[in-house]
């Protein structure tokens, strides 16, 4: 039975790492003591930041906070192979930054695979924005900028479906001529047939075994192919969505 | 002489097609009577239109604006010889879309090559948003959905930098956590070495033989690697930068 809990899916997929106001996955803390309520390690992914500061610093910065829920967090730079780093880790955390980057570097150290199987047997993970995205079938509603060539799209596909994370409503009365999120979103429709949840900031979506639960104070925006879009409450079971 | 003049360098690289409050390119129409004076049509690629309006339809749109400077428009995807159409063309305007999609159609349908080599060579051209992206040496500073997933980012190189149409300042006072432009730009440089210029609507660069000019009414905002970002006025010579 132990077993049996052990190894039923467990993924939080964040639309962002930090509220406005907020420190550092503040406002995430009981539910991810909660997440990762059985490890005392973690495997932090830091692959998506493009600079500005270290693979260590980022790290750093992930370790501070589960520090204070008793978890110690290596980062998988940290490891010779990284492979090895994956399927041994207690639980994984990917932290956000660009997803053009953590996309590129997640196959060219060929853990891509790695976290796919380590998480569908149970890891527990989290991702918070670009460690979101990765979570849904491929990258391609990001809202990064394509600063490096992946060598695919495609991603984890822990959930039937694509996330856009800081899902951003359209600006009431803005004069800027570029796409709303929306219209890109759309745009994204005519070329793939797959579901797109627009996570707004505090938005989570909480994955256990084989039901994946909206989380969170507000609601997010579900877009499908030639579909109206359709606000989803908070507390929402969304294991049919694919 | 004439032969000369003919084959002198000519490239209008807008960020927008349309201001707010305006039609389609009526804010360039002095300049573009000016820019295809000597032309009596023009070849219209309407690859980044990912849906919405058909090809037809947005050719349409191109041709409307066009009539009314004399010019007569056609689309690419109505000849059966991609290439020879870029070849035999006296003009070419590139629209507005999604630069994934852009790009994607452009090298499978083979004409990425044939476009520059034209432009290159004389033949004039017009881009606005991601067909003034294509402009630069990559695609990688669109702001557009990777909807689709294209054979390179590599673009025209028609100048010797890369172009962030729609260039946006930050949101003062935003509460929104996603990255704003310019630390998007940065996180660019640290991976590329090449100029963005940012160009806000309104803006377009006029290239003409060895000459590369700012117009229009704004300032534009330039990043090169490994220095603060300036203000460059209208009016600016460009033609140094790379």
């Amino acid at each position: 039975m132990l077993q049996h809990i052990k190894r039923m899916k467990k993924i939080i997929i964040a639309s962002t790492s930090t509220l406005h106001g907020g420190t550092y996955l503040e406002y995430l803390t009981e539910t991810l003591k909660e997440h990762f309520k059985n490890c005392s390690t973690l495997l932090f992914i830091p692959y998506a930041r493009p600079g500005g500061i270290t693979h260590d610093e980022y790290t750093q910065k992930a370790a501070e906070f589960f520090g204070k829920l008793g978890i110690e967090v290596k980062g998988i730079h940290e490891f010779e192979n990284p492979v090895a780093a994956v399927q041994n880790a207690e639980a994984i955390f990917t932290g956000g930054g660009n997803t053009f980057l953590l996309v590129t570097q997640l196959y060219q150290n060929k853990v891509m695979e790695a976290v796919k199987t380590a998480v569908e047997n149970g890891t527990p993970y989290l991702g918070t924005s670009a460690g979101s995205n990765i979570c849904g079938l491929t990258m391609e509603t990001t809202n990064d900028m394509p600063i490096i060539y992946p060598p695919s799209f495609d991603t984890l596909a822990l959930v039937p479906f694509n996330i856009n994370p800081h899902y951003l409503d359209p600006v009431a009365g803005s004069t800027h001529m570029g796409e709303t999120r929306e219209t890109r979103i759309n745009e994204f429709h005519h070329f793939n047939p797959q579901p797109v949840l627009g996570l707004r900031e505090g938005s989570w979506l909480e994955v256990k075994g084989n039901t994946t639960t909206l989380r969170g104070d507000l609601d997010a925006r579900l877009f499908r192919q030639n579909t109206p879009p359709e606000e989803i409450a908070t507390g929402t079971d969304l294991s049919w969505l694919k």
